[in-house]
């Protein structure tokens, strides 16, 4: 058996596990990143994680066949360099080149949301020739995968597919534009339309929960709180929108609907499909199979650690 | 040399061409599609031009490779069979064996906004891994071409890039939804904008105009007239808004538009790439080049014969 160890470095935690070649998680373990303790902490610290889950299965990092690293951010992975990251020190880092140095290992980097497609993708066992992974957590993250490969454009910065517009001159976004599909199918958007839902109606049962977060409005509308199932409608009507847009596109084989919301499983990705099947622009050949995530957590890490 | 026939099958005209390897055309010939004669006389007719321009060239049928055929719809690959095309009398045709029994030649069929793409990027020259068409006519057109090969989905029904949201709610598209990019930045979009613009402000240059089509308001632009100017500042716009759409979900390394407003050349692509180049999300790596198509008509034929 072969074992390969994957990294998902986040802005909040750092998350490595040690893989075998189907895909299985052998061993995990994680700890917060400390962005403010500097780009070298991060390294030393990934390396710890590295050799401890080698430790915790009784083996060693010089017995893995690589590491693989996802990062959010771009990454070039030709040079093995961070050309950018929103939420961590690394601009212009060569991460590859100071693990592998350290560790004497292969080390190949990878964008988060290109790993945690790639770990669907392993986990669905699909052998569908396309496949896109749509994660609806704080904004929208995306991975392509044709024939078996990611895909994410000439230069590594493509499948930003959160930012497509919905809207045109609607939302303002963090990328410049206005009215991206992010704005109004992530989670973070969910939690924005149930809080102005409440202050709209009050007698909303969601007024008296202390937090409200992207669960507030399944739970209520489970109580048949009108204002929590008009904020679902709509809400499932965003998301789905922009999947028409993806289908329209990509008519991929398989489709797989992952982050924070897609835990409300089958009963939500069943009306999204519906809104879907019903505006694709395909009327007279087969479908896209749209399903949910398995792994949610797990798979940047087995993503990164077999692509 | 060898020679390839490549068949543009158009709602209004049967286009054939004999092209060489280097996607030279170096016979041509076209009639009308007479849909209302059904697909029989449309079959017997694409096999007359193919013998016409090989008798022009001085060549014949049985000399040539392959006959491409490029069709209005969605089309299978496999099967050779025309799905269904909302402007010629061929759902559930098989055109590829109906021809290639009759002429005994190899025959291959596709999409024919995919055989435009792979011409233009033939005439490219294009050593680019990702290459985008995009054709603003009567709707929008897309061709994907990845790793020189055209993707269209596992259903070979994907590319409808024009259907993609660009107001969600917006005008009413044949497709089902509202809102859809071509709605906006197709030629006849922008003939409609022309049109409503001269109503609002008939004191416009453009209002003594007999026909107004996608040329009108440039041309009148040019003559300083501010509602024309106005008109086209929206227009580039909602090209540039869609485009930055492609962008951000391909990355590609080359994107060229055609389709009759492209002839208005790199005046009006100038302005597209700068409002693209402005807003895409990508501060860091290079950038995808973006040209005018320079096939326009021929491109379907050399497409079509060299796929």
């Amino acid at each position: 058996m072969k074992y390969f160890i994957g990294v998902d470095l986040g802005g909040t935690n750092i998350a490595v596990g040690l893989v075998n070649e189907d895909g299985k998680i052998l061993a995990k373990k994680s700890i917060p990143t400390n962005i403010e303790q500097g780009c070298n902490s991060i390294m030393e610290n990934i390396l710890k994680l590295c050799s401890d889950v080698c430790e915790i299965y009784g083996t060693s990092i010089d017995k893995t066949e690589k590491i693989g690293i996802g990062i959010p951010g771009t990454v070039s992975q030709k040079t093995g360099m961070v050309m950018y990251s929103c939420n961590l020190p690394l601009e212009k880092v060569n991460v590859r080149e100071i693990i592998s140095q350290k560790c004497n290992r292969s080390v190949t980097i990878l964008n988060d949301a290109d790993a945690a497609a790639y770990g669907e993708y392993i986990a669905a066992d699909s052998k569908a020739e396309s496949f896109i992974c749509i994660t609806l957590g704080t904004g929208i993250g995306a991975g392509i995968i044709i024939n078996n490969k990611i895909y994410n454009g000439f230069n590594g910065a493509g499948a930003e597919i959160g930012h497509i517009t919905l809207i045109k001159d609607g939302i303002q976004c963090s990328c410049g534009r206005n009215g991206c599909w992010e704005k109004y199918a992530s989670a973070s958007a969910l939690v924005s339309q149930t809080k102005e839902a409440i202050k709209r109606n009050p007698d909303s049962i969601m007024a008296k929960y202390k937090n409200i977060d992207g669960k507030t409005a399944f739970q209520a509308a489970k109580k048949d709180d009108l204002t929590a199932k008009e904020v679902l409608r709509k809400y499932i009507e965003y998301v789905a929108e922009g999947l028409v847009n993806v289908v329209n596109i990509f008519q991929p084989e398989q489709l797989v609907i992952g982050g924070g919301i897609s835990r409300e499983g089958e009963p939500f990705v069943s009306k999204v499909r519906e809104f879907v099947y019903k505006y694709d622009y395909n009327r007279y050949m087969n479908k896209t199979k749209i399903s949910v995530a398995t792994l949610f957590n797990d798979a940047g890490i087995i993503g990164a650690a077999l692509y």
